[in-house]
């Protein structure tokens, strides 16, 4: 069955986590709102059926309209060798990637701490403070549990010797922290050393580095989740 | 299978979303951070096991440790009449929980918008910034989407004529939104008539009824994700 993903066609956002996971799998899909007419075709899509997403991305299978990226995943995941088939490492790989969704959103505040309806140009200050919060509290707390998730997996992946879509995800993580805050992040790495080897494993996984460099990817830029504003990296 | 519960035992917090479910459903569950040297067992649990969670809510059952709210719901709901069995069905209910997720995420910035690490007196002035913005765009657009869904489900509840956990999920955050901002909420509430339907038929349920009224249900406080502070509301 080919598979056609809905998501905004100019940033990596959300949609990208699901991305990932088609590429890595080999997976057949259309990335409708890139095409002609696309945009308008995924709000349509928004206003009818039975199960209209609240917000992209949404992945079209078959007769089925699937939201919320995690959610997304989870449906993928089992069918396509991306998560465990037993419903123990099915649940435990998905309350992996809901955790990676609390701390997207966090990272979205960091630049958007007043809201997602305003712009970062009317919240800078409000904006500086979060990221210094979300630097010394958040990132830390978020990526130390990752790290150790590693480091005990008894394999090279957060959850052992196999990729999930989880490790895909955590390789976005760490790409779009380099990205947004690369003097932060630079120095933090040498807290994550078992999480940078695992990125550059993904990153080296012939359908991703095949996907990473095709113009399918999506460069980073400031109307993503991940925004570099030099502000706020100091 | 008796059920343990891990939360925080002064809150209501993303614990209660689980503990309606348990609830309603009459399942047998100890809440066991409420109990003698129940925090410290909640602790222990979280630097323990093959799938260390990353923040209460957990819950233990049997061998299973499943973190992540909307998960745990994940797990109960089609075990105990609160999802569809069909993968459809119930691939639907998650999604609206996730989304239910992302609103609790956005209240709960309403008062924390620098930050969950800081303390609400250190950041007033964006709370009241944010929490305008809040029910300037944010309320109409996640409340009247759920609105719409009960309006189309061709039931009174929120995916048809059965009530599943989402349900339970949104007589919370119509009670919270009342606690937290009640002048706010009162004119607000003109524009959702289904959802206030919905509430009422929720909080009527003779098991969510007798929680209600028992003392196990935790008092709405300003140390929760719902806070009263008049500042926010005006």
């Amino acid at each position: 069955m080919r598979y056609q993903l809905y998501y905004w066609p100019s940033i990596q956002g959300r949609g990208e986590y699901v991305r990932l996971a088609l590429e890595d799998a080999g997976i057949a899909y259309d990335d409708v709102a890139r095409g002609p007419g696309g945009v308008s075709a995924m709000t349509r899509m928004m206003e009818q059926g039975d199960t209209p997403p609240f917000a992209p991305p949404f992945l079209k299978a078959g007769k089925l309209v699937i939201g919320q990226t995690a959610n997304i995943l989870l449906y993928l995941g089992a069918r396509h060798g991306l998560a465990p088939k037993a419903e123990a490492g099915r649940l435990w790989v998905h309350q992996l990637q809901l955790t990676i969704a609390d701390l997207l959103l966090e990272i979205h505040d960091t630049h958007h701490p007043l809201g997602p309806s305003l712009y970062y140009e009317d919240q800078k200050a409000p904006a500086k403070k979060r990221s210094e919060e979300f630097w010394k509290e958040r990132v830390p707390k978020y990526l130390g549990y990752f790290e150790s998730l590693v480091s005990d997996s008894g394999g090279t992946f957060a959850t052992g010797r196999r990729a999930t879509y989880v490790d895909l995800s955590l390789f976005q993580i760490i790409e779009g922290l380099r990205y947004a805050f690369p003097k932060r992040m630079q120095t933090f790495e040498r807290e994550i050393p078992k999480l940078v080897a695992l990125h550059d494993r993904v990153a080296a996984r012939p359908n991703i580095k095949a996907y990473l460099e095709s113009d399918r990817r999506i460069p980073f830029n400031e109307d993503g989740i991940f925004r570099r504003y030099k502000a706020l990296d100091l």
